[in-house]
């Protein structure tokens, strides 16, 4: 006998099937910090919308353009009100993920950004990955099932061809709310299989997930966490030459995937 | 000479004056788990809304009705659809708040749930706590301003008269994803000066702050986590009990601020 929601099941999966045939026409990007947006904003020619999409009060910014078929928004949470800084980390990159989808209904999001890359997993300095899986390592619930929903492990869209055409490394993200790294972090990183650490991936891909929107991520190491220079330092000193690697990897994949649909990336 | 934005300074001034003097009409209770919110949802009389407000595709669930003046909605982030469980956590708890606060345009926030007590700041299994400020535990980022930014230290909406006429003890509040405490988590903690932790709180006061909405925060002591139990354990056990006390709580504050503005609370 049919499960009472079999019917469904069916719709979303023809649903998916068709949006997976059709060629991909708006793309959002999802980047926390503005040193790591302003060269593919400059790159695309994109320009700042002066309405606002969004709620009064949020500093949510949108750049926005054409480029080749493609309708490119890149989405920044923007500044902290009060103290100026990037508003960075998973609550602001969630909540910007969930507007910008309601709003703009991508074809697919982006996810690109800097990253602390493990040397013992093989990243080194301005390696940029493409990232096959993501998981949290700051959500310790120790319950049965509670545990695993903490970890929120999620598998991102596949794309074998972006791989096997564009010179990326691929690897595993964890994400984190912290710069640093405690013992607890390190121990989830491991058990996470990481490659690269960031602080929203698996938020942005929790979103993603939830909202039934294709997403990969884009992460270029500014950091290497088990090596001898402190992270802060490091990330501080890297982040504007990787912000440059990081799109010169991005504007490969947007020029990749113009044109085509989901099921060819 | 008056800066240039002195206007819009006014304006919001003004607007903020006339909303904390009219009557709190709709009320939305952001509570995380099903175990907490269903003894006010029955106490309430509220009937689970049909056709839901939010995307297909998010498990968030609306209890709704009338109580007194007050237009109540409780809502709870639902189950998590692949793994069970109730969606915890901050990354949760800010997505239903803004997309409940989008949706409701509510007059007051509550955020009601259990929490972990500190003995050594006087709180003991089954005590109800108002607080008065909330931040995070779990977000380290040792750079400069970015430090401050994590931490995200907000002052709750001001209810002397409420704190005065209820007979709730106060304390201040401290929010990570992790039901545990590891060393970090309780330094930070410590510095937060913190009676009660949660996996909520600071996250829904990021979004009530973004949104201009006054928030209150009603936490219930499951735990003591600087006594000689493992948190779990002792969690597991007095989950339903104090979710009884945590309903007598939001149901005296409720018929409190029922028929008074903001400014009288």
């Amino acid at each position: 006998m049919a499960p009472p929601h079999d019917d469904s099941k069916l719709e979303t999966a023809d649903e998916s099937l068709s949006a997976s045939n059709r060629p991909i026409s708006t793309v959002l990007i999802i980047i926390a910090m503005q040193t790591e947006a302003l060269p593919l904003v400059n790159k695309f020619q994109l320009s700042q919308a002066v309405d606002s999409v969004f709620p009064k009060g949020v500093p949510w910014v949108r750049y926005h353009g054409t480029y080749k078929d493609l309708n490119i928004n890149i989405m920044w949470p923007g500044k902290d009100a009060v103290l100026g800084v990037d508003s960075v980390g998973t609550v602001s990159s969630s909540l910007l993920t969930y507007a910008s989808v309601q709003t703009l209904q991508p074809d697919l999001i982006i996810n690109a950004g800097t990253a602390g890359g493990f040397k013992a997993k093989g990243a080194c300095i301005g390696d940029v990955f493409l990232v096959s899986e993501v998981a949290f390592h700051d959500r310790r619930i120790p319950i049965p099932v509670f545990d695993l929903y903490g970890v929120g492990l999620r598998q991102t869209c596949s794309t074998p061809n972006i791989l096997k055409d564009l010179n990326l490394k691929v690897g595993k993200l964890s994400t984190g709310d912290s710069l640093d790294m405690c013992p607890q972090d390190e121990s989830s990183i491991f058990a996470n299989d990481a490659t690269v650490k960031d602080m929203e991936g698996a938020a942005v891909a929790y979103v993603a997930d939830l909202l039934k929107v294709p997403a990969v991520f884009i992460k270029a190491v500014t950091d290497v966490v088990d090596g001898d220079k402190p992270t802060t330092e490091e990330f501080l000193e890297n982040l504007a030459a990787v912000a440059a690697a990081l799109e010169q990897a991005v504007a490969q994949v947007i020029d990749y995937i113009n044109g085509k649909c989901i099921a060819e990336l």
